[in-house]
């Protein structure tokens, strides 16, 4: 029903001594957040830390690209302190967010990729093909090497390293793995255009525009 | 039912010609997404961009805990390029991103926690009082009197700014727009911690709390 392990988090989440944590998954059968609830309601716990789970190891780095106008910020993760120290971790770390900011992608890896997105990457191309009058036995065919293409394009893995252009990123990551000895992976990144879904106060080359189509 | 602005809205996103781009809104009602659509299934646009809106003017900070176990990316806004370049404007930038890094708020705003998440925070302060005995006359002060204190600790504008504990974010905020003479506001962050939500590969501790439960 819960583990020692859950206890354990239970308490890191919440401050409450053991016993009281073990009382409260037996009352919520091992619930993690219905057991928060319950030691809340019983006034033992103030507003649970977000998550409880000890950190892995690695590093956090940042990219601000010239005059602040992009901005990355990115997780590396490895599995010892020591690496998280070594010049050739630090230097990948430092390079990726730089890509980051240069390559834009939208996703780490392919797993990340919601499927709703590539369904509908799918159905628009497949209806590119068919208005380009393209024959039904090949639509599939090259349907499929657009999807290849679009995910190459927007996952961080997939896309070729600006710093090494002939190799992926996951090409890469792979090498530094090997070198280091120890698993290194990419966890998450954000990137951050200035501005970017906000509308400009004044449009005047809208008005240029409206100019033109008259 | 669509506006010129519009128009240049999807040929910025797609970099199609104007007069597709305003036969692509006729066709689909003024509906940009649908347009974008229709764009690309007649094979005229490439994956759009994510959004087409041009720039604020501010700047993007970054923050980066000594030894990279926190980060914080901070997108400041104000109204002109000459004011993202103040000293004044960039300290504040760093400032907060600072704060942040400190003080771990989950919000920007008050407007920005979702009500879920507050009717929750309500339910289980009635509750608890409830346990406590409270009489139902007060409870509901206690109640409001608890969210209003959630709210101060989850958002960012709420919270005493570490550097002036005195005054909140929000008021050196206002303080600084007073002083620039233009708009100046705190559009998103993000703040990683190092491993946060990930488990650790050994969990000795574990073992031992197993222990100490026998």
């Amino acid at each position: 029903m819960f583990t020692v392990q859950d206890i354990q988090e239970l308490r890191n989440r919440t401050g409450v001594g053991m016993m009281d944590c073990k009382k409260a998954l037996q009352e919520t059968n091992g619930d993690m957040e219905k057991a928060i609830e319950f030691l809340r309601e019983k006034g033992m716990a103030a507003a649970a830390k977000k998550s409880g789970r000890i950190a892995a190891e690695g590093s956090i780095f940042s990219y601000i690209h010239l005059g602040g106008r992009i901005g990355v910020l990115l997780e590396v993760n490895c599995e010892t302190d020591f690496v998280a120290r070594e010049e050739s971790f630090i230097q990948f770390g430092k390079d990726i967010a730089m890509h980051i900011a240069a390559a834009n992608p939208q996703y780490v890896s392919v797993e990340d990729v919601p499927a709703s997105i590539i369904e509908k990457e799918r159905e628009i191309a497949t209806i590119a093909c068919k208005n380009e009058g393209k024959p039904d036995a090949v639509i599939e065919k090259i349907v499929e090497g657009k999807i290849a293409k679009f995910l190459n394009e927007v996952c961080l893995l997939k896309q070729p390293f600006v710093k090494d252009p002939d190799h992926s990123v996951n090409d890469c990551l792979n090498e530094l793995t090997l070198k280091l000895g120890e698993k290194i992976s990419i966890r998450r990144f954000v990137r951050y255009e200035l501005g970017e879904g906000l509308e400009k106060r004044a449009n005047n080359f809208a008005e240029e525009v409206m100019e033109q189509m008259k």
